[in-house]
């Protein structure tokens, strides 16, 4: 059964002269396709690839035949893993992108890590990486293909205990794991809530299920402090969560020698954000 | 007649999960054909491809059957371009590389730019580019796939009478341009010469020829300093020249408001290098 297509054919090849082959020239987004075979947040993902595209400097949008292949695929994968990636195509003269190019789309499709559900139940440990990302105000934010900086991460085997990296910044603060955005949560002094998440104005992605948190977060009434995180904030906190498109909300339950417990809050921010993973 | 080759075999198709196509994890080398049929310092490209790999942490070494399609692609095309690209195949799982990778192995002949000759012949001027490069230790130096930066310098069109960008890292050191390396020269209170270039500590490719460059500079007893360069560097050096493989040595006569006069040494260096491009 056929997994990958390109430009909507069935197909496992591009081009050598592709610009995602020769300069990591585009971006993608990785997205659930839940049990009942829809596609949580599937304009958000699209608005944010053709945002993404605009700051690279091209014009994309979802055509009809996209959106065609993409209902066809959930129906045929509930619970699996989406990825569609674009690219610049072909074209341009060396680094010089084309003035009209035409963008080169991959969709695949992907069993979800069987580990996932029990991050979700038990929690995950998380480890500082000693790979500390650029600051490139320019790039921040976009999920593009320049995934160096995350293969130099994954490089290093994580620890017995360990689930995932937790990932700074060049100066030192707080960016993401290496698949996830962060989330810190502490109690205010009347007693309510208080979230913090790294700004991605530097580095990092800015990820389709973090602005959903965002948005349900303030929905709950808890106010939501998008800044730079210096790393002590770590000791200051009471509780941690991660975020992804298939992962949802997953408590952190320790990072290096801080230990924290689950947020009593994680399970009806779940709820709120009525995905079904 | 075939002018690209993927694995030793004439081809233009590589796999959707290339890892060069879906995280840049790679690298490349461009090499000038000469005029004889001859690849310049081939042995340097090859070992710089080879170190530059084992910073992203794979083993490549040329093979005897990549040399000889490098023998055999030289005599069918003297005085054109050869790009050999390396891509750390396909595998492993999401950012986790593989662990003993089949290596990609893309090399593809173009022609030499038509205006390459003239700019030896009169020099060029260069314009500071609005866009920076980020700071990022354990990817500077490495000719490496993730190019977004090169490719949003390049999205800006040149002015009228503007050859090149010349580009500065975030702390608004300079690096390079958006194609090569970059060499100051200053008079000495003796009255002998003295080079600067950027160290590539931060940002930056170590082009091979920049490394020929050094070498013959110190050759002809004129020291050579590797380190920061500010911008205000400008206004204090008198000859300013840029290197790569595919240029050779090429002036600078002027950098946004500032003049210089061709180094007159310029022409007894390209004939140390005995390059014949």
């Amino acid at each position: 059964m056929a997994t990958v297509w390109v430009n909507g054919q069935v197909s496992e090849q591009i081009s050598v002269s592709d610009r995602a082959f020769t300069y990591g020239d585009g971006l993608f987004a990785t997205m659930a396709v839940d049990a009942a075979a829809q596609i949580p947040f599937l304009s958000y993902h699209l608005q944010r690839l053709q945002d993404g595209a605009a700051r690279l400097g091209f014009h994309w949008q979802a055509s009809a035949a996209l959106m065609s292949l993409l209902a066809q695929a959930a129906s045929r994968f509930p619970a699996h893993c989406l990825k569609l990636q674009l690219s610049r195509g072909t074209g341009g003269r060396g680094y010089t992108p084309p003035v009209e190019p035409q963008v080169t789309e991959v969709l695949s499709v992907s069993t979800l890590p069987a580990h996932y559900s029990k991050w979700r139940q038990q929690g995950i440990t998380l480890q500082t990486s000693v790979v500390t990302l650029a600051k490139q105000p320019l790039l921040a934010g976009i999920k593009h293909l320049n995934r160096l900086e995350q293969v130099l991460i994954k490089r290093y085997p994580l620890p017995a205990g360990i689930d995932d990296w937790l990932v700074l910044d060049t100066d030192g603060k707080l960016v993401e794991t290496s698949m996830a955005n962060l989330f810190l949560i502490t109690k205010t002094a009347q007693g309510g809530w208080l979230a913090l998440t790294p700004a991605i104005n530097y580095a990092g992605v800015s990820g389709v299920m973090r602005q959903q948190v965002i948005m349900a977060l303030l929905a709950m009434g808890i106010d939501v402090q998008l800044q730079a995180v210096s790393r002590d904030c770590l000791s200051r906190v009471s509780h941690l969560f991660i975020s992804n498109s298939l992962l949802g909300i997953v408590d952190v339950t320790a990072v290096d020698h801080y230990r924290y417990q689950p947020w009593p809050l994680s399970s009806q921010l779940r709820q709120n954000l009525a995905i079904q993973l």
